[in-house]
């Protein structure tokens, strides 16, 4: 299979918030935006794997900034990194002041796919090739995040978590 | 302030899954169980601290097993640790076969809230007090996870993540 | 068949009150009320036959108390008695103080499903054995509320009503 | 003030049923017709009494026919009887089959609706005055419903129900 | 096939515009109100046809009377002109005042639908015969309508619509 | 003011098409395409003025190309033209073959704007300077279509649109 860019795989889900998915502070509630992320997460899956996709996980997520009611909420996402059947989203959420017209970043996300064929199997996908600075730089990050995912789920020893241990030496 | 018990807040929420939350397997979102979990969530954060209550951050979330449209889908929420103005949550979701009557467990899931007040300013709220040996395994685990957020956030260095540290030794 | 125990149907269904769900007066529609027990009454009704259910009827409900925006909204359902394919199941729907943590009972309701096969015939379900003095009380009352039913629906004389005629006696 | 005919609260809801609203069996859910009806009956009693307007009860609600997913449904709603604040709403519902055409009674349901000035305090409302038959014989039976209810609520006693104790005489 | 007049397939959709359905001047959305027509439209071709339908098009829509939240809207919509598949259905909104009890139009639309089979091929429909004088000017206005449609499609040269010519002719 | 680009109010609105968005042949409801494309619009044109905006009127829609159930589909808005205090907003509309990854178009529509103050009074808005050779013949067709709609809204005598008369011409 032919390597793919991220560009290809990007995805914009630009949105206003509405009443409905406010909490009493009327700022936009992290359930909402964690499901808005998911959403354009599976159609940058899908359109790197053309295949059928479903979450495997989410990362840590912080929420450090308030999105008030009525913001215009943009939701970007790119495939970050390709493995064997999973595919590492990226996901930068940014709001628009409407007066002055500045976007700040409110949030930034990372969400895991994989590729299934319509019996739920996964398949093989296409590999990744980053191509701008970011892009290489979360390519490399994915690798010690999938490390770290492992370890959490039991599933790979701490002392062979190569990447994730330069991390924690004194 | 008196301490509380995880009992004090516990929150479920039993549902059915809907034709319009599932994806092309006919399974649940992704993003919808992770709002499903955010409600009932914000719920006990809300009961330990009477208090309005924001996401503050999404600990990783594996979804493991695939919940089909009709299931039902109990999401149970309870503090699992209280610290200044921020509270741990500690989300477990089980799904039932409808013909055995058997559940069984689909996920797990950590998210962590901010009390606050009417301007958005966090506000002191009361100790929790684990009881039951899993509710003391959670209190003990979450120190470890805060000390991980905050390595993650570039707030504290690895080197003093003291609980983390013995985790990565050889 | 094997009885069974109000316990083992019991659902809880707790979630917020969101802006639109509500009246001009910001309380919660009367409408919504009634959907949402409706789908905690078809899960318990499902738990205790383990069969597809169908609400057959809804009986009497007042709406003696406002339930306003934002409100923690716990809706409660247990079979409480049932008979060759219906069981009537009954809803108690809490309201929570946010400040002062207290809940108060906002409303009663009691509906009546029918389990069904996959082509919509009714089937045999367990008996209901109760067990707290509440449930042996609400399940007398089911008798003389089935009657009530059938003689408002014309298919039972007023006179053949036995436990109902008690009632309207000088 | 001057009193009201029927047909100057008559509302019509005619809709569709889309699949998040459908059973196992692809049939419209009981509680979403409640929702429906309680909507159809809140406008007409707004077009009476031209008050805010809040659910105080509905009446038994049987559902003896099954509404399949894509039906087309018409929710008919209409002041029966006006009494000092408090109003019956009689709502007649309607399923239409699309290749002959043909609309056949789906159900019928009773709903009480109060009027209430800004702060939630009920007010005087206009009489009605049944025109048609049917409007009459509704009128008349509205009496022996509102007594059926003070009893059942516990607000009448059954010996002091005149309509309603007429109907078990031996 | 037997002509059938506006009347049979008349459809009416009154219902309170909710919170989730307004722009920041608590107004009614434009696209909500296209939404809400299109279903009542699509009722009406249905009724006319009996068999499925599916929107080809919308004509010049201008709204120009916000609709304030709270508002009870009626869009009432009937068959104007049939063709030999298709459908020109006439939409007028009406808003009420709750105070006065007055209505006013705040809007008209013009919807064009195609009766199709179960594989979506387009198939022959009853005419219309209008009865009315709004029916009938119309039911001659739709003419005009269908030729503009065309021209502004490029499926006909502006020389030979008649109709339209005769318009724009000094 | 200083003139803007289309770049600059260019907006882009990807999302999935859900179950309960379907007509019975399971493609999306036209309704729901002129609510979306309504929501991306009033974006664009929040972006272009910075003000608050509200839909002026819908230009003629046609729905060519339907959009089955679980599509993806991209909505891409931009001002084409801006007037005193009203803009026009040309709306492209991708649909998404999973398989292929090729991506066609399915739809065109022109929505306009009005910039208002707090209190609904129109306001002055930034003039549009188009760059690519679509946007400049968007651009100059827009003053056609606006002399059209004063036309058919009766506000502009036939024989008084220039731009319009040429096309009717012999």
């Amino acid at each position: 299979m032919d390597a793919k860019t991220p560009s290809e795989s990007r995805t914009t889900l630009t949105d206003l918030v509405l009443p409905s998915e406010t909490n009493p502070l009327n700022n936009l509630f992290g359930g909402e935006l964690l499901a808005r992320m998911d959403r354009a997460a599976s159609i940058a899956a899908r359109r790197h794997s053309r295949r059928i996709v479903v979450t495997a996980s989410v990362n840590h997520v912080a929420f450090n900034k308030a999105i008030p009611l009525g913001s215009v909420v943009t939701v970007e996402a790119a495939v970050s990194r390709a493995f064997n059947s999973s595919m590492e989203i990226f996901i930068d959420v940014w709001v628009e002041d409407r007066e002055s017209g500045r976007r700040s970043k409110a949030n930034e996300a990372i969400y895991t796919f994989v590729a299934v064929d319509e019996t739920g199997v996964p398949v093989q996908i296409p590999p990744l090739t980053p191509e701008s600075e970011l892009e290489k730089d979360r390519f490399d990050a994915a690798l010690r995040r999938k490390q770290l995912s492992l370890v959490l789920a039991g599933k790979m020893k701490p002392a062979d978590a190569t990447e994730l241990k330069a991390l924690f030496k004194d």
